[in-house]
């Protein structure tokens, strides 16, 4: 069940059979903030920025109304008075949305464990980490016209695989697999040519999310070479409908891991490290099959942002990149099926008896992450989870256009 | 100087000193009709979709208001009223905006001779064609939130380059390309599930466009390995003003040429195929440098846009998919410098005495986009222009964000 304790604060764009359409909301323990209503008595001179229902206005806002805004909700949340207690609803009793309109998606490879177990299963016989993986990180855009919110069902994607006989068919995937992912929201927009210091990341970050990046491995591997993955993963990419503000994971800080290969001066963070103490639950029909520590991550979110935008690309409100698979040195710790039951040699068993190489039909796959809080004694702060349902692609036609009527759209009579 | 004659009517994004803001116009011989006005009489249960100054509402609308607002234009420009008269500019005396919100921008890899010719450079003493590359037509994802308009400066992008010597150093790409291709615009959104038929392109592309993908070849050549194109050229990507509706492309169309590899049904269009026989014209300093022939292309866009979506991946209007580098078998028909200089190894001659491996700082480069029309004798149809300058980056700062002002956005007072 959703709690949140009252420093969190995670922001969600949620509907309610209360109103139409959506409202911006706040996670306050149990209960969702509608901040949409409440805005106009808790940041009134703000109020404006919540009145779309999603976050695309604060996000463009940039960090100093992040900051204002935050202020308010604090000491709402610590001081609850009885008019903060009308705008309350029960968290679940509500459908959160996504919660902003996605710009670009870019997903990295930033876990060293990751990147070394995949090169082991998908490149044998072959040094792992590929010549340029601690010089830079390694990323790709991805498509963000298929990120869906959390609760969206995914449906198996078909496409072209290579047998190993080399035959060459058309159908289901059968290696669809999960990846655990930390997502960072993009808030204050950049200029074209100009690089976001690594120093620079929270000015231009607003949040985090959790990110299942689904994965058609059979696909992947026919496609990848020369120019990456494209349709092994373009079908789908789930988020949280939770976005917790960076601001929340200020105790949750810690530095980063050693890098045994000097990093160019544009990824020195020594000065601003930015690794995070957040561990991941990845649960399969109800069965924890892995708990992947974030702490560990060869780079971090500031280097990707960096790295991202050196060569003098601009960022946008509402561009999400990912962390790429979170994975752990233990074998429970790894971010993904196709490392978990290393490629089909070593399925893994579920609490129902049954056992997966990778995901099957009616598979509900659940991650769940949490920040460990420095100085707060044991204490793991939820941070949110993001759930999708695996189904089979029962319509197999190709779309007949249904082709929208030739009206005007609203407020646009001319 | 623009010249579209009266059948090929493009749709465009313009400003001029006349007035405020953007509006939606229409290339009619050397002339721009303002569609924003002119539609309140032309199509007047239709002119909503004109009055944000883009194409975005005209894109959502679908085939038949395409068809409906094509046919009006056609009889406008046929029998030009003295009203109609009122409602022209001269197009060389306005500005060209970006057309439309791009949503998901993909880059494809479908002329053979550029993939051969990239694979005899970049991995020599090996097959240049990968395993897949006649199987499906090989694709990546770019980053839709660098798409600039032409006549947009091009900032010189800097970046990691690895020497070879092997030393790794960061600093300005000293291997700046270009790359003719086309490009097209997605109109009507599809089903996330649900494949495109290889015969449902005309009812959900809109139109296309003149594309040059700015490449940095150090930077790609350092990065590409294991995940794709990245920094190399995510930076920028240009694309002409003028988008040219489908329609106007019918007398173009010619088969495409034999596949000596069978396609998969998907991919099957014998029956409704889109080969186009469309000639660019790539000037550098005002100097042809090559004339890149697009029949020649071995996958079309029917099949990049049956292939993108065969896993069930969903299109947007506005979403942008270009055809990759367009080279024809002879020399002077490369549409890269890469290409044409063979990566240095043979520099081209301009006109001005100088000669180019890769851009200087300076460069203005212009590709010109011309359809052959079937049964008009030797008539060439204009399909617009991408122009774009390089300039180097003066600013080596990194940003020190401006912030935006706590205010709330226009027509968002709660």
């Amino acid at each position: 069940m959703t709690d949140f304790g009252r420093s969190t604060l995670p922001y969600c764009s949620f509907r309610s059979t209360d109103f139409e359409g959506s409202r911006v909301g706040i996670g306050i323990g149990t209960d969702v903030l509608d901040l949409t209503t409440a805005s106009s008595v808790l940041v009134p001179e703000l109020a404006g920025l919540f009145a779309s229902g999603t976050l695309d206005d604060l996000l463009a806002a940039g960090p100093h109304v992040w900051r204002v805004v935050r202020a308010a909700l604090l000491g709402a949340a610590s001081h609850p008075t009885e008019q903060l207690e009308g705008w309350l609803v029960k968290a679940d009793h509500v459908t959160l949305d996504l919660p902003f309109h996605v710009g670009d998606f870019v997903d990295f490879y930033a876990s060293e464990q990751h990147a070394i177990n995949l090169g082991r299963i998908l490149r044998p016989g072959t040094e792992p980490l590929t010549a340029s993986w601690k010089h830079l990180p390694v990323g790709y855009h991805g498509r963000s016209g298929t990120v869906v919110v959390s609760g969206t069902d995914i449906i198996r994607p078909s496409g072209q695989q290579r047998s190993t006989d080399g035959d060459v068919t058309v159908g289901p995937t059968l290696r669809l697999d999960l990846e655990a992912e930390l997502g960072f929201v993009v808030g204050a927009r950049s200029e074209l040519g100009i690089p976001i210091g690594v120093d620079r990341f929270a000015s231009h970050v607003f949040g985090v999310c959790v990110v299942n990046d689904w994965s058609a491995r059979d696909l992947q591997a026919w496609e990848y070479v020369p120019l990456g993955p494209f349709l092994g993963k373009s079908f789908a990419t789930s988020i949280s409908g939770w976005i917790v503000p960076l601001a929340a994971l200020e105790d949750a800080r810690v530095p980063p891991p050693h890098r045994d290969v000097p990093v160019q001066d544009y990824l020195d963070d020594a000065a601003e490290p930015w690794g995070l103490d957040i561990g991941f639950e990845v649960w399969l029909n109800g069965t924890l099959i892995s708990t992947p520590p974030f702490a560990g991550m060869y780079w971090t979110g500031a280097q990707m942002l960096a790295h991202m935008t050196v060569n003098g690309a601009s960022v946008r409100p509402g561009d999400l990149f990912a962390s790429g698979t979170v994975s752990g040195a233990g074998a429970p710790e790894r971010g993904s099926l196709i490392e978990l039951g290393w490629d089909g040699r070593d399925p893994i068993e579920l609490a129902d008896g049954t056992s997966r190489s990778y995901l099957a039909d009616g598979d509900s796959v659940t991650i769940s992450a949490y920040a460990n809080l420095r100085g707060a004694e044991g204490e793991r702060s939820w941070l949110g989870e993001v759930e999708g349902t695996v189904v089979a692609r029962t319509r197999v036609r190709t779309t007949e256009l249904s082709e929208p009527h030739p009206t005007v759209p609203e407020g646009r009579t001319s």
